[in-house]
């Protein structure tokens, strides 16, 4: 799924440096030498970063080309990947395209904080990372909490309480992004939204967190999980709608909306079947599950959680396409 | 004892910094927003890279608080963290100090070649890998070669190999850093060299190389190593001397030598323990050992080495002193 965006994202982003990055107003209209600098945050450890990496380069040699007062051969690119701590970049570094026209660095932390000085990014790049959310808000976090529907995976109490998570996360992270680009940077958004207006139990996201939480009870009640346990498991995302994300940027104010369009994502246009549901949903789950409940539970779960997709299979096909994908393209205000 | 470098040099790079680092010439004395970058080239996983960057900043720090007009709030630190692909940039993450006061990143790649943009780095460091040459010479790596003295580490054919290698090396290296160090930026190398005017063989280093290459073939003749995977064994690295050193410098034209001194390295000044010497040599061997011959044969290597090492101790002994750590200061010429 996520290399079918980033496709459907190549045209976007070689359309947004065409039109949005001005050369002359960040003074690189006359021929010197220049290090451009792009960041992707939250790059995991490959390929697809790789990709947007190259799709980036490639329309800003474009730009270059067509102002025709810059030799090609004076731009450099540095390329930062970022992720958490946790990320595998001894896997990242060695799996770098050899032909790559970027020096490489990784960049180590929480994208909801500062990474790089400021004024020292032309790009930022984000792809279906900012729903994560930087913790599991305290009021969740805690046991016995009002605001925890014991094992469900997801109730309007915890909704509300991750959705207040979110404002305050994208607060920092836009901050943050604001102190790093240059006056007139861009950065480039690609994330999974819901549809404005309906509720999120109506979704492909609230079905997906339903099949999930009952899967967990089945096994509480078999006696293969543990009700603490499952009690005490947390999903920390929120999936905003187009509406609240423009909300977030206009109530920010250092960053103007230039572009907020569906991306064409074709993975989303033949019919969803049960094999590609289950296999997508546990790319998804994979590191939080194994994570919370070890690897031997995490099998017994990713087992039975085929079992109630496929029980439940009516009801995902009919939410399937209550999700989309977005493009934003935002650019620091001068 | 690299530990003990690094303090050793920790009061060279202060000075350095307090007399060589031009802030006028460098426009940073006027009060403004400033990110200064420093790379530590060869940085291995810490912790001595992370009390080398500290050093680094906290000069700079006293530098600019000396100078008296510039906001210390207002300088960040990005510190670039170098080493080859494969170093485990993970546990270097990981493992970063919780106080630290730059925003660090990994740059994967060999020093020999560009790391960083042009003109973008303040600070080079690089302790104690300058001796690795980037590749066994071709003459030397061929089986059969008539310049390899089969099972002996080391010998005059190689050496002059190895030292044509290091040239070459060397030029590349200060090439690369010198179109990424800002005009005045500074670098400071921590080097282990032999003394000028006394042949390599009756220097620490050489006895080093004789011990280690009696041992192969004494376990070659024991039956426990074939002769073949001992005879393809080598050790890419080149001492150089400091006059050797210099010359390389001058003829490479694009660094002044600001300062080439002895390093007080106390881990010297203590008579040597076999113990001692032991440790100090697996921990130096360890990676190559390893590679070329497995983990088992490594460890009866390093088994017969120990015996070897108490055989020639009084010869190991009297060579001790036959090399020696100089701190040098390059600044880019501007």
């Amino acid at each position: 799924m996520q290399r079918s965006v980033v496709d459907a994202g190549k045209e976007l982003i070689k359309e947004a440096i065409s039109e949005n990055f001005d050369l002359k107003g960040l003074g690189l209209d006359t021929p010197s030498t220049v290090a451009l600098k792009i960041a992707d945050l939250g790059c995991s450890v490959g390929p697809n970063t790789f990709f947007a990496m190259q799709n980036i380069i490639e329309a800003v040699e474009m730009k270059f080309l067509q102002a025709k007062n810059q030799n090609l051969s004076a731009i450099e690119f540095q390329a930062f990947f970022n992720d958490h701590y946790e990320n595998d970049f001894n896997t990242l570094f060695k799996t770098l395209p050899p032909s790559r026209k970027y020096l490489p660095a990784g960049v180590p932390g929480s994208f909801h904080g500062r990474l790089f000085p400021k004024s020292s990014l032309h790009f930022a790049h984000i792809s279906y990372a900012l729903h994560w959310l930087s913790k599991v808000p305290k009021e969740v976090a805690e046991r016995n909490s009002s605001v925890r529907n014991k094992s469900s995976v997801y109730n309007s109490s915890v909704a509300e309480a991750y959705s207040t998570q979110f404002k305050n996360d994208m607060e920092c992270f836009l901050n943050a992004r604001a102190e790093e680009l240059v006056p007139g940077g861009l950065m480039f958004i690609s994330a999974g939204v819901i549809p404005d207006g309906i509720p999120v139990s109506n979704t492909r996201v609230g079905v997906f967190y339903e099949v999930l939480g009952s899967c967990l009870i089945d096994l509480v009640k078999m006696g293969v999980l543990g009700e603490e346990k499952v009690n005490s498991f947390n999903w920390p995302a929120h999936h905003a709608t187009p509406k609240e994300l423009e909300a977030i940027f206009k109530r920010n104010g250092k960053f103007s909306i230039e572009k907020m369009e569906k991306l064409a994502d074709h993975s989303m246009e033949k019919p969803l079947s049960l094999k590609g549901y289950v296999l997508a949903a546990r790319a998804v789950m994979d590191g939080l599950i194994r994570n919370h409940f070890g690897d031997e539970s995490a099998e017994e779960i990713f087992n039975h959680f085929t079992t109630k997709a496929e029980e439940n299979f009516s009801k995902i096909l009919g939410v399937a396409q209550q999700y989309l994908s977005v493009f934003i393209l935002l650019k620091r205000i001068e």
